[in-house]
Protein backbone atom coordinates (compact mmCIF):
# COMPACT_ATOMS: atom_id res chain seq x y z
CA UNK A 1 0.00 0.00 0.00
CA UNK A 2 1.02 3.94 -1.03
CA UNK A 3 -0.03 6.75 0.68
CA UNK A 4 0.50 10.10 -0.13
CA UNK A 5 -0.10 13.69 1.56
CA UNK A 6 -0.29 17.07 0.60
CA UNK A 7 -1.50 20.23 2.11
CA UNK A 8 -2.79 22.92 -0.50
CA UNK A 9 -2.86 26.61 1.23
CA UNK A 10 -6.14 28.55 0.48
CA UNK A 11 -6.25 32.39 1.32
CA UNK A 12 -9.79 33.85 0.35
CA UNK A 13 -9.97 37.81 0.49
CA UNK A 14 -13.27 38.22 1.37
CA UNK A 15 -15.82 36.23 4.01
CA UNK A 16 -17.36 33.91 2.24
CA UNK A 17 -16.17 32.26 -1.56
CA UNK A 18 -16.34 29.08 -3.51
CA UNK A 19 -12.85 28.42 -5.38
CA UNK A 20 -12.84 24.99 -7.42
CA UNK A 21 -9.57 23.16 -6.08
CA UNK A 22 -10.00 19.95 -8.51
CA UNK A 23 -6.51 21.03 -11.18
CA UNK A 24 -4.67 20.90 -7.32
CA UNK A 25 -6.53 17.50 -5.98
CA UNK A 26 -5.51 15.96 -9.89
CA UNK A 27 -2.06 17.17 -9.76
CA UNK A 28 -1.79 15.61 -6.11
CA UNK A 29 -2.94 12.48 -7.64
CA UNK A 30 -0.64 12.53 -10.52
CA UNK A 31 2.45 13.35 -7.76
CA UNK A 32 1.38 10.31 -5.68
CA UNK A 33 1.73 7.42 -8.48
CA UNK A 34 -1.39 6.13 -6.84
CA UNK A 35 -3.46 4.08 -9.49
CA UNK A 36 -6.34 2.40 -8.09
CA UNK A 37 -7.46 3.16 -4.25
CA UNK A 38 -9.43 6.43 -2.20
CA UNK A 39 -8.63 10.21 -1.75
CA UNK A 40 -9.89 12.03 1.13
CA UNK A 41 -9.92 15.64 0.50
CA UNK A 42 -11.15 17.60 3.73
CA UNK A 43 -10.75 21.37 5.33
CA UNK A 44 -8.39 21.51 8.28
CA UNK A 45 -10.26 24.09 9.84
CA UNK A 46 -13.47 24.05 10.87
CA UNK A 47 -15.08 26.97 9.41
CA UNK A 48 -14.39 26.29 6.01
CA UNK A 49 -15.76 22.90 3.48
CA UNK A 50 -14.71 20.88 0.93
CA UNK A 51 -17.47 19.55 -1.42
CA UNK A 52 -18.10 18.37 -4.81
CA UNK A 53 -20.81 20.29 -7.25
CA UNK A 54 -21.16 21.80 -9.97
CA UNK A 55 -19.01 24.61 -11.51
CA UNK A 56 -21.81 26.98 -12.18
CA UNK A 57 -21.38 30.59 -11.20
CA UNK A 58 -25.22 31.12 -10.67
CA UNK A 59 -25.28 28.21 -8.64
CA UNK A 60 -22.64 28.95 -6.49
CA UNK A 61 -24.50 32.36 -5.59
CA UNK A 62 -27.79 30.69 -4.49
CA UNK A 63 -25.37 28.38 -2.07
CA UNK A 64 -24.25 31.84 -0.92
CA UNK A 65 -27.98 33.31 -0.18
CA UNK A 66 -29.21 29.85 0.86
CA UNK A 67 -26.60 29.05 3.57
CA UNK A 68 -27.11 32.56 4.79
CA UNK A 69 -30.87 32.19 5.17
CA UNK A 70 -30.32 28.80 6.80
CA UNK A 71 -27.49 30.20 9.29
CA UNK A 72 -27.17 33.96 8.82
CA UNK A 73 -23.75 35.80 9.96
CA UNK A 74 -25.93 38.59 11.93
CA UNK A 75 -26.96 39.12 13.86
CA UNK A 76 -23.32 38.76 15.33
CA UNK A 77 -24.50 38.56 19.11
CA UNK A 78 -27.15 36.11 18.65
CA UNK A 79 -24.65 33.18 18.67
CA UNK A 80 -23.05 31.99 21.85
CA UNK A 81 -19.60 31.39 20.24
CA UNK A 82 -19.46 34.60 19.37
CA UNK A 83 -19.15 36.03 22.81
CA UNK A 84 -15.65 34.04 23.18
CA UNK A 85 -14.74 37.41 21.03
CA UNK A 86 -15.10 35.83 17.15
CA UNK A 87 -17.71 36.67 14.90
CA UNK A 88 -17.96 33.72 12.63
CA UNK A 89 -20.61 31.53 14.58
CA UNK A 90 -22.47 30.97 11.34
CA UNK A 91 -19.71 29.74 9.86
CA UNK A 92 -19.15 26.74 11.86
CA UNK A 93 -22.95 26.36 11.01
CA UNK A 94 -22.57 26.71 7.37
CA UNK A 95 -19.87 24.15 7.11
CA UNK A 96 -21.94 21.78 8.89
CA UNK A 97 -24.16 21.78 5.85
CA UNK A 98 -21.75 21.66 3.37
CA UNK A 99 -19.71 19.46 4.98
CA UNK A 100 -16.10 19.15 5.85
CA UNK A 101 -14.49 16.32 3.27
CA UNK A 102 -15.06 14.50 0.15
CA UNK A 103 -13.64 10.85 -0.41
CA UNK A 104 -13.28 10.41 -4.04
CA UNK A 105 -12.24 6.92 -5.43
CA UNK A 106 -9.26 6.97 -7.55
CA UNK A 107 -9.55 4.29 -10.87
CA UNK A 108 -6.79 3.88 -13.12
CA UNK A 109 -4.52 6.76 -11.87
CA UNK A 110 -7.67 9.39 -12.34
CA UNK A 111 -10.22 11.20 -9.96
CA UNK A 112 -13.77 8.72 -11.09
CA UNK A 113 -15.83 11.20 -11.36
CA UNK A 114 -19.39 11.84 -12.96
CA UNK A 115 -19.78 14.05 -15.44
CA UNK A 116 -20.30 17.54 -13.60
CA UNK A 117 -18.11 16.75 -10.71
CA UNK A 118 -15.85 18.97 -9.30
CA UNK A 119 -13.99 19.70 -5.87
CA UNK A 120 -14.67 23.11 -3.94
CA UNK A 121 -13.08 24.73 -0.94
CA UNK A 122 -15.92 26.23 1.01
CA UNK A 123 -14.65 29.21 2.45
CA UNK A 124 -17.28 31.08 5.33
CA UNK A 125 -14.76 32.62 7.29
CA UNK A 126 -12.12 34.49 5.20
CA UNK A 127 -9.21 37.09 4.57
CA UNK A 128 -6.59 34.47 6.81
CA UNK A 129 -4.81 31.30 5.41
CA UNK A 130 -6.21 28.12 6.12
CA UNK A 131 -4.89 24.12 4.61
CA UNK A 132 -6.96 21.79 3.00
CA UNK A 133 -5.33 18.19 3.11
CA UNK A 134 -5.29 15.31 0.48
CA UNK A 135 -4.27 12.29 1.50
CA UNK A 136 -4.75 9.01 -1.06
CA UNK A 137 -3.87 5.48 -0.16
CA UNK A 138 -3.94 2.93 -2.43
CA UNK A 139 -1.22 1.30 -5.20
CA UNK B 1 -4.53 -4.53 -1.32
CA UNK B 2 -7.63 -5.29 -3.57
CA UNK B 3 -9.82 -2.70 -5.07
CA UNK B 4 -13.10 -3.25 -6.76
CA UNK B 5 -15.11 -0.95 -8.92
CA UNK B 6 -18.88 -1.22 -9.99
CA UNK B 7 -21.42 1.31 -11.12
CA UNK B 8 -25.01 0.93 -10.26
CA UNK B 9 -27.64 2.47 -12.94
CA UNK B 10 -30.68 4.12 -11.67
CA UNK B 11 -33.54 5.32 -13.15
CA UNK B 12 -36.05 7.32 -10.97
CA UNK B 13 -39.18 8.10 -12.66
CA UNK B 14 -40.69 11.33 -10.78
CA UNK B 15 -38.67 14.23 -9.76
CA UNK B 16 -37.89 13.02 -6.20
CA UNK B 17 -37.46 9.32 -4.81
CA UNK B 18 -35.66 7.69 -2.20
CA UNK B 19 -33.94 4.13 -3.04
CA UNK B 20 -32.58 1.48 -0.95
CA UNK B 21 -29.61 0.21 -2.55
CA UNK B 22 -28.29 -1.94 0.27
CA UNK B 23 -28.65 -5.18 -1.30
CA UNK B 24 -27.00 -3.40 -4.59
CA UNK B 25 -24.05 -2.54 -2.47
CA UNK B 26 -24.12 -6.08 -0.35
CA UNK B 27 -23.71 -7.66 -3.97
CA UNK B 28 -21.08 -5.51 -5.32
CA UNK B 29 -19.00 -6.02 -2.06
CA UNK B 30 -19.59 -10.34 -2.34
CA UNK B 31 -18.35 -10.10 -6.19
CA UNK B 32 -15.09 -8.42 -4.64
CA UNK B 33 -14.13 -10.65 -2.61
CA UNK B 34 -12.76 -8.08 -0.17
CA UNK B 35 -13.33 -9.10 3.17
CA UNK B 36 -11.36 -6.10 5.27
CA UNK B 37 -11.33 -2.93 4.36
CA UNK B 38 -13.60 0.23 3.40
CA UNK B 39 -16.47 0.58 0.90
CA UNK B 40 -17.15 4.03 -0.59
CA UNK B 41 -20.61 4.05 -2.33
CA UNK B 42 -21.37 8.02 -3.59
CA UNK B 43 -23.78 9.41 -6.18
CA UNK B 44 -21.73 10.09 -9.45
CA UNK B 45 -24.69 13.16 -10.11
CA UNK B 46 -24.33 16.26 -8.64
CA UNK B 47 -28.70 16.71 -7.91
CA UNK B 48 -28.15 13.54 -5.88
CA UNK B 49 -27.21 11.83 -2.88
CA UNK B 50 -26.35 8.51 -1.38
CA UNK B 51 -26.59 8.33 2.68
CA UNK B 52 -27.47 6.17 5.61
CA UNK B 53 -31.09 6.08 7.54
CA UNK B 54 -33.73 4.15 7.96
CA UNK B 55 -36.04 2.44 5.84
CA UNK B 56 -39.33 3.68 6.96
CA UNK B 57 -41.89 5.25 4.38
CA UNK B 58 -42.86 7.52 6.82
CA UNK B 59 -39.47 8.92 7.37
CA UNK B 60 -38.81 9.44 3.74
CA UNK B 61 -41.98 11.35 3.42
CA UNK B 62 -41.06 13.67 6.24
CA UNK B 63 -37.27 13.89 4.72
CA UNK B 64 -39.14 15.28 1.18
CA UNK B 65 -41.21 17.80 3.16
CA UNK B 66 -38.24 18.51 5.29
CA UNK B 67 -36.31 19.36 1.81
CA UNK B 68 -38.77 20.95 0.17
CA UNK B 69 -39.08 23.37 3.05
CA UNK B 70 -35.38 23.92 3.46
CA UNK B 71 -34.97 24.18 -0.43
CA UNK B 72 -38.15 24.60 -1.92
CA UNK B 73 -38.37 23.71 -5.97
CA UNK B 74 -40.81 26.43 -6.81
CA UNK B 75 -40.65 29.64 -7.63
CA UNK B 76 -38.01 28.35 -10.14
CA UNK B 77 -37.34 31.72 -10.96
CA UNK B 78 -35.92 31.88 -6.95
CA UNK B 79 -32.72 30.68 -8.18
CA UNK B 80 -29.87 32.02 -10.24
CA UNK B 81 -28.52 28.48 -11.51
CA UNK B 82 -32.51 28.17 -13.12
CA UNK B 83 -31.49 31.26 -15.97
CA UNK B 84 -29.20 28.95 -16.98
CA UNK B 85 -32.24 27.09 -18.82
CA UNK B 86 -32.01 24.57 -15.75
CA UNK B 87 -35.01 24.16 -13.39
CA UNK B 88 -33.02 22.31 -10.91
CA UNK B 89 -30.96 24.37 -8.66
CA UNK B 90 -33.13 23.60 -5.70
CA UNK B 91 -31.77 20.04 -6.28
CA UNK B 92 -28.17 20.69 -5.98
CA UNK B 93 -29.43 22.51 -2.60
CA UNK B 94 -30.98 19.28 -1.25
CA UNK B 95 -28.15 17.33 -2.47
CA UNK B 96 -25.71 19.02 0.16
CA UNK B 97 -27.58 18.67 2.95
CA UNK B 98 -28.13 14.63 2.38
CA UNK B 99 -24.50 13.84 1.18
CA UNK B 100 -23.04 12.92 -1.98
CA UNK B 101 -21.28 10.00 -0.04
CA UNK B 102 -20.97 7.73 2.24
CA UNK B 103 -18.15 5.47 3.51
CA UNK B 104 -18.78 1.91 5.19
CA UNK B 105 -16.08 -0.47 7.16
CA UNK B 106 -16.37 -3.98 5.57
CA UNK B 107 -15.59 -6.70 8.60
CA UNK B 108 -15.46 -10.47 7.56
CA UNK B 109 -17.16 -9.52 4.40
CA UNK B 110 -19.60 -7.67 5.20
CA UNK B 111 -20.96 -4.02 5.15
CA UNK B 112 -20.52 -3.21 9.26
CA UNK B 113 -23.56 -2.01 10.05
CA UNK B 114 -25.55 -0.78 13.09
CA UNK B 115 -29.04 -2.63 13.74
CA UNK B 116 -31.07 0.29 10.93
CA UNK B 117 -28.22 1.33 9.14
CA UNK B 118 -29.60 1.07 4.71
CA UNK B 119 -28.10 3.10 2.21
CA UNK B 120 -30.32 4.88 0.15
CA UNK B 121 -30.07 6.66 -3.24
CA UNK B 122 -31.55 10.44 -2.99
CA UNK B 123 -32.85 11.53 -6.19
CA UNK B 124 -33.76 15.34 -6.00
CA UNK B 125 -34.26 15.55 -10.32
CA UNK B 126 -35.13 12.30 -11.26
CA UNK B 127 -36.58 10.88 -14.93
CA UNK B 128 -33.38 10.36 -16.46
CA UNK B 129 -30.54 7.91 -16.09
CA UNK B 130 -27.54 8.32 -13.36
CA UNK B 131 -24.99 6.49 -11.69
CA UNK B 132 -23.63 5.56 -8.21
CA UNK B 133 -20.44 4.24 -7.90
CA UNK B 134 -19.47 1.80 -5.51
CA UNK B 135 -15.44 1.36 -4.97
CA UNK B 136 -14.01 -0.83 -2.36
CA UNK B 137 -10.20 -1.45 -1.31
CA UNK B 138 -8.50 -3.99 0.94
CA UNK B 139 -7.80 -7.41 1.07
CA UNK C 1 -2.62 -3.59 4.25
CA UNK C 2 -3.45 -3.54 8.21
CA UNK C 3 -6.72 -3.34 9.56
CA UNK C 4 -8.36 -2.01 12.93
CA UNK C 5 -11.86 -2.09 14.25
CA UNK C 6 -13.16 -0.98 17.41
CA UNK C 7 -16.62 -0.18 19.05
CA UNK C 8 -16.91 3.26 21.28
CA UNK C 9 -20.45 3.20 23.85
CA UNK C 10 -22.28 5.50 24.49
CA UNK C 11 -24.69 6.77 26.78
CA UNK C 12 -26.04 9.99 27.05
CA UNK C 13 -28.53 10.83 29.63
CA UNK C 14 -30.74 13.57 28.07
CA UNK C 15 -32.63 13.94 25.02
CA UNK C 16 -29.18 15.78 23.11
CA UNK C 17 -26.00 16.37 23.51
CA UNK C 18 -22.11 16.49 21.82
CA UNK C 19 -19.66 14.62 23.37
CA UNK C 20 -16.08 15.14 22.44
CA UNK C 21 -14.59 11.45 21.46
CA UNK C 22 -11.50 12.62 20.37
CA UNK C 23 -9.15 10.65 22.91
CA UNK C 24 -10.84 7.52 22.36
CA UNK C 25 -10.34 7.85 18.66
CA UNK C 26 -6.78 8.50 19.28
CA UNK C 27 -6.58 5.49 21.50
CA UNK C 28 -7.90 3.33 18.99
CA UNK C 29 -5.03 4.20 16.67
CA UNK C 30 -1.98 3.66 18.98
CA UNK C 31 -3.75 0.28 19.65
CA UNK C 32 -3.94 -0.39 15.58
CA UNK C 33 -0.18 -0.18 15.14
CA UNK C 34 -1.05 1.87 12.00
CA UNK C 35 0.89 4.69 11.09
CA UNK C 36 -0.10 5.56 7.34
CA UNK C 37 -3.74 5.50 6.05
CA UNK C 38 -7.71 6.70 6.71
CA UNK C 39 -9.27 6.33 9.39
CA UNK C 40 -13.61 6.41 9.42
CA UNK C 41 -15.61 7.26 12.64
CA UNK C 42 -19.32 6.62 12.26
CA UNK C 43 -22.62 6.33 14.13
CA UNK C 44 -24.16 2.56 13.80
CA UNK C 45 -27.49 4.33 14.86
CA UNK C 46 -29.48 6.53 12.73
CA UNK C 47 -30.71 8.83 14.85
CA UNK C 48 -26.83 10.34 15.65
CA UNK C 49 -23.89 11.98 14.62
CA UNK C 50 -20.41 11.58 14.54
CA UNK C 51 -18.52 14.80 12.94
CA UNK C 52 -15.26 17.41 13.50
CA UNK C 53 -15.71 20.96 14.38
CA UNK C 54 -14.77 22.84 17.91
CA UNK C 55 -14.70 22.41 21.50
CA UNK C 56 -16.31 25.08 22.86
CA UNK C 57 -19.49 25.30 24.79
CA UNK C 58 -21.30 28.05 23.17
CA UNK C 59 -20.92 27.38 20.03
CA UNK C 60 -22.14 23.55 21.00
CA UNK C 61 -25.45 25.33 22.09
CA UNK C 62 -25.63 27.43 18.97
CA UNK C 63 -25.53 24.12 17.12
CA UNK C 64 -28.62 22.84 19.48
CA UNK C 65 -30.68 26.02 19.39
CA UNK C 66 -29.61 25.58 15.59
CA UNK C 67 -30.83 22.51 14.59
CA UNK C 68 -33.61 22.30 16.71
CA UNK C 69 -35.07 25.33 14.38
CA UNK C 70 -34.20 23.50 11.46
CA UNK C 71 -35.88 20.37 12.14
CA UNK C 72 -37.56 20.98 16.08
CA UNK C 73 -38.49 18.24 18.05
CA UNK C 74 -42.31 19.56 18.29
CA UNK C 75 -44.67 19.02 17.57
CA UNK C 76 -44.42 15.39 17.69
CA UNK C 77 -46.98 15.09 15.41
CA UNK C 78 -46.03 16.61 12.77
CA UNK C 79 -44.18 14.01 11.68
CA UNK C 80 -45.68 10.98 9.34
CA UNK C 81 -42.49 8.52 11.33
CA UNK C 82 -43.76 9.73 14.00
CA UNK C 83 -46.91 7.34 13.82
CA UNK C 84 -44.73 4.39 14.13
CA UNK C 85 -44.71 4.61 18.13
CA UNK C 86 -41.51 6.89 18.27
CA UNK C 87 -40.94 10.57 19.09
CA UNK C 88 -37.70 10.99 17.17
CA UNK C 89 -38.39 12.16 14.03
CA UNK C 90 -36.60 14.98 14.66
CA UNK C 91 -33.45 13.53 15.34
CA UNK C 92 -33.58 11.58 12.26
CA UNK C 93 -33.53 15.19 10.58
CA UNK C 94 -30.95 16.46 12.73
CA UNK C 95 -28.19 13.35 12.10
CA UNK C 96 -28.40 14.32 7.99
CA UNK C 97 -27.29 18.25 8.87
CA UNK C 98 -24.45 17.15 10.95
CA UNK C 99 -23.87 13.75 9.36
CA UNK C 100 -23.22 10.17 10.22
CA UNK C 101 -19.30 9.83 9.43
CA UNK C 102 -16.02 11.37 9.09
CA UNK C 103 -12.60 9.94 7.44
CA UNK C 104 -9.62 11.11 9.23
CA UNK C 105 -6.04 10.81 7.43
CA UNK C 106 -3.71 9.10 9.64
CA UNK C 107 -0.30 9.88 9.54
CA UNK C 108 3.16 9.07 11.21
CA UNK C 109 0.89 7.10 13.48
CA UNK C 110 -1.39 10.28 14.66
CA UNK C 111 -5.01 11.91 13.34
CA UNK C 112 -3.85 14.23 10.89
CA UNK C 113 -5.76 17.50 12.21
CA UNK C 114 -5.71 21.00 11.70
CA UNK C 115 -5.24 23.29 15.25
CA UNK C 116 -8.75 22.99 15.92
CA UNK C 117 -10.31 19.46 14.69
CA UNK C 118 -12.12 17.50 17.62
CA UNK C 119 -13.91 14.46 16.95
CA UNK C 120 -17.68 14.49 18.36
CA UNK C 121 -20.79 12.26 19.13
CA UNK C 122 -24.14 13.94 18.68
CA UNK C 123 -26.81 12.51 19.98
CA UNK C 124 -30.22 13.99 19.00
CA UNK C 125 -32.03 10.83 20.50
CA UNK C 126 -30.50 9.79 23.87
CA UNK C 127 -31.76 7.95 26.88
CA UNK C 128 -30.14 4.50 25.70
CA UNK C 129 -27.03 2.71 25.01
CA UNK C 130 -25.65 3.55 21.23
CA UNK C 131 -22.25 3.05 19.72
CA UNK C 132 -19.68 4.25 17.44
CA UNK C 133 -17.46 2.80 15.04
CA UNK C 134 -13.93 3.55 14.56
CA UNK C 135 -12.62 1.10 11.78
CA UNK C 136 -9.13 1.91 10.63
CA UNK C 137 -7.11 1.06 7.83
CA UNK C 138 -3.31 1.28 6.22
CA UNK C 139 0.38 0.04 7.12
Amino acid sequence: MKSYREELWMDVPGRRSLVNITPQVESALRESGIREGLCLVNAMHITASVFINDDESGLHRDYDDWLEKLAPHEPVAGYRHNRTGEDNADAHLKRQVMGREVVIAVTGGALDFGPWEQVFYGEFDGGRRKRVLVKIIGE
